[in-house]
């Protein structure tokens, strides 16, 4: 009987060691891969329409997925975007905006104090929670000082940068921004990390895949649910590619970069495939903000005397002026750039330089929509957006929902079956029902610049409060955030209020915004009254966060990143002196 | 042995009759249906990124056929692209321009005394040689006096009408367009053929499905193949759609007229496909000229005084002056509208109006390219284009061969396994090569206005000869061609002379047209060189055709068609006096 016994503890702990393993292989919650593009355009893509085709990985995820073309960023520029997609809220809720002046974008550059407040619940926080390990690959953009490091904000792994790729710079004046992995940097661009402006050659899109594909295999490996955010940043000026693909596309070197990501996509998804995870891994595509269109200034411009509102502390001489307020548009325009004397990459052109000195565009397409980025028209927020999901989302749909990027949030949490914190405003929806059962749900999508409600869109109908493209003495510097798309009374250079009677466009007849409802017809005010009642009830809701693209310092910079001292590249920082930002646009 | 013999006989009969039964049943030369178009653009179909993604057929024809993104009409306008489609020539060589000014768009609206030419040899004709029948349903637009008829000119059946559908008409300053049916009239636009200008509804396009479909089963069971030319015009202004179509649309009217075009191309692929005979049909969709863009002015525009260059012979009072130059942009335009008193459409809104006065557009897209219909830029001639033989033409690809309208004659001609005249000098190209081997031909573009060379491309590259959109004085009237995409230098209103140092663009770096390559540099001085040479070779070799459009004459009108007798509708013409035809652009 002893025997009996003693087997049949065995037996049971057989069986309970197979349920222990059956709870290992048993749906494990679905992985969540969320690849985020950089300043690429809704009209980037083949399925979206872009003429060369050159994106066949993308397309045959739509075609295996669910596209949504009427998907939006949340802001017209790089970080609040951000926030917004990891947070969930606006960021006028987050703090992700300037209030230094009226209705400007603001972002995070290296001189920027803020940063994500510890107060907010990023999704990897709140991942971790139900057993995810988190990782972010590419370009994080929420703040560089040690208080905002990801691995801070529930991010487990890091490979990549705190700023933009912008540079070089001479390490005195200012320093090259670093290339991290986990806590500590391992590199600066332009350094370590080369980014050669006159070929567009760089690595950092193959090491950005391969980071991926170890990331997962390892998670696989372990059997934990993992969320990957991918957020490459190639597209971005100044745009690269790695060798095999310069040259490769049809559409110059911004095409040579949209080619060796969608390659990525494939593998990443091919290797989702293999492991045989794809029908439990939620992943989707979009971008942060529309594409940057170019600005073709008539004439040779110096942006040392050219840009207004820069930063006190100028680059020394010798440096890449442009570099001033990267980010903020003038990076396309052809200017005169001169690199540091120690620099390994020899160049006298800018990126994007035609031999003959014009303008060479090297951004991205809008498809057929208004303007591009750092604007609230359709082309600054609208964005591609492919959801994919084998077995769960079906296949080859296209999905007429008004979505987010803050979407992404509040779905990844509905997938992994958590809850939204429910002691704050979340702006992001859960998709899922639009994804799985096809629903549609009404909701406003909120244009901001700054603190400044620009625009709303509810259904088919879009009103503009406020326009403003860029300040007449820009544009007459040859800053042009819609080129060859300037129409009266919309693309304005000062700013416009509107707010008793809206602009509104019709997106649906009118997709280009290039003609305002008639204020006196029966349709604009049907529309008009329903965004009103919308508007109310979001503006008296709100409490707007600390603003934390406010205050720059010089002192701030990526100077001694943690890590610095085994790698011997700690910088000496010059003396704080806090200031206001200023914000051109 | 004689029952023997006699069982022989039969046997052999037998055989014979098999034989022959075989004959019948073995692959007789493919059928060709050509589905064009009318003011449709690039930008119109789900499948080159129109947002709201209506049209499930066509791109359900693209994911079975094969793409071409880089296809072109031979004109911005319809009647010069149609006699090329026909006759793979382009219009300078046809006669199907011209010359009464200097770089003018001309048609055939009814008071033109030209049309296509006895001797052009027009593709149904050459197809009659392999014994082929051939149908024209809908627009014909070559020419609308008795000698220009489609039955004189290869057609064995026609259902359609020689005209643009504009009117109504009082039938006394001008006669309604008649529609035929094969050599007769059967009634009138307007009239036997209602088209309600306010509600948009008319059930033509259901009339050219069932035309067609008709024709398919008929020439099916009698075993012959089939050519059917399907001119659908519900895309063309004013817009129309039948009443399940109508506010079916996320786009309005034109997309109601998309959404309906699409499903009955949808009911034509698939009786192919029940018939047993799609792969044995050869299909091509694609489009006249670029989508017709809307011109807003900024108040109400009376256009009976603001059309500069009308014809003689003003319509009376109560009749819709909109229709003075009708396919010359204006039909867009927010005009004050009056309909005759027995007209069975009573309205006083022209259509697409707003109820507040505002002008609603009403039409297509072309995507990201630059301007519309009416112009040498891409969205003026670069159109939608697909090619479908399902188990010869590969499914789900894309073709980057430049490919033109006129290269449907001779690719028409090869499929029948016939040769394309060579008596004279033919502009399409056999497109086989690249639709059932993927090769890639080089070949260039030609974009004219009358007999003027406005631009080529060639490769990816495009060379301005001349730019223009339209006059200042129409323009400052509120015709405007390229409505927000005004682009200093290159969207000019007055005739700019580039020959010397053409405008070239890297159409895929920057498919709108904006960023002109610097004339300094290597790369625009190499395209220089070969488009050079090949606008050389292409004018050392033309012979102009004889004008058909320079002559106009009221008394040519639709005033007695053929068949008017026995419907008890024919009209008193006018005192004949021919004048010069005026076209404004």
């Amino acid at each position: 009987m002893a025997a009996v016994a003693a087997a049949t503890r065995w037996q049971l702990l057989l069986v309970l060691s197979a349920a222990g393993l059956g709870v290992t292989l048993a749906p494990q919650p679905p992985n969540i891969l969320l690849l985020l593009m950089d300043d690429m355009g809704w009209g980037d893509l083949g399925v979206y329409g872009e003429p060369s085709r050159e994106t066949p990985n993308l397309d045959q995820m739509a075609a295996e997925g669910m596209l949504f073309p009427n998907f939006y960023a949340a802001n017209p520029l790089c970080s609040p975007s951000r926030a917004a997609l990891l947070t969930g809220r606006l960021p006028i809720r987050t703090g992700f905006y300037t209030s230094n002046g009226h209705a400007r974008n603001a972002y995070t550059p290296q001189e920027v104090v803020g940063g994500i407040p510890d107060s907010e619940h990023l999704l990897p926080e709140l991942l971790r929670t139900a057993g995810y390990a988190s990782k972010i690959v590419g370009k994080w953009h929420l703040g560089h000082r040690p208080q905002f490091h990801p691995l801070k904000h529930g991010f487990d792994e890091w490979f990549g940068s705190p700023n933009c790729h912008f540079g070089p710079y001479d390490n005195k004046a200012r320093p090259n921004i670093p290339v991290y992995r986990d806590w500590e940097m391992v590199g600066r661009y332009y350094e370590e990390f080369p980014i050669n402006l006159r070929t567009g050659e760089a690595n950092l899109t193959q090491i950005y895949v391969q980071e991926a594909l170890d990331f997962i295999k390892g998670q696989q490996a372990a059997r934990r649910p993992f969320f990957l955010y991918w957020a490459v940043d190639a597209t971005h000026a100044p745009v690269y590619a790695s060798r095999p693909f310069l040259g490769s596309s049809q559409r110059g070197r911004y095409g040579d970069a949209v080619r060796e990501i969608d390659a990525g996509i494939g593998r990443v998804l091919r290797l989702l495939q293999d492991l045989g995870v794809a029908e439990n891994t939620f992943v989707f595509f979009t971008s942060d903000n529309g594409a940057a269109l170019i600005s073709a200034p008539k004439q040779g411009l110096d942006l040392t005397t050219a840009a207004p509102g820069h930063l006190p502390g100028e680059p020394s001489p010798g440096v890449v002026n442009l570099n001033l307020r990267p980010d903020s548009g003038w990076s396309f325009i052809s200017t005169t750039v001169s690199v540091p004397q120690n620099s390994s990459s020899p160049t006298s052109d800018g990126p994007g330089r035609e031999p003959g000195g014009q303008t060479c565009p090297e951004g991205g397409s809008n498809g057929p929509f208004l303007c591009g980025k750092q604007t609230t028209f359709e082309g600054g927020m609208r964005e591609p957006a492919i959801a994919w999901w084998p077995g769960r989302i079906p296949a080859g749909q296209v999905s007429h929902q008004l979505g987010s990027i803050m979407d992404l949030f509040t779905t990844s949490l509905s997938v992994a079956g958590l809850e939204p914190p429910s002691d704050r405003a979340i702006d992001g929806l859960d998709l899922l029902p639009a994804m799985l059962q096809g629903r549609l749900m009404d909701r406003p999508i909120f244009y901001y610049r700054g603190n400044t409600l620009m625009a709303v869109t509810l259904g088919q109908y879009k009103a503009h409060f406020w326009t403003w493209t860029n300040s007449w003495e820009e544009f007459r510097q040859g800053v042009d955030f819609c080129p060859g798309q300037n129409i009266s009374g919309v693309t304005t250079h000062t700013q416009e209020e509107h707010t008793k009677l809206p602009l509104i466009f019709h997106l649906g007849r009118d997709p280009g915004e290039r003609y305002p409802l008639s204020v006196a017809s029966t349709e604009y005010l049907d529309a008009l009254h329903r965004i009103t009642s919308v508007v109310q009830q979001h503006q008296e809701t709100l409490v707007p966060g600390q603003p934390q693209l406010n205050v720059c310092n010089q002192a701030v910079m990526n100077w001694a990143p943690p890590g610095c001292e085994k790698l011997g590249k700690c910088l000496e920082p010059p003396e704080s002196v806090p200031e206001k930002c200023s914000w051109p646009h």
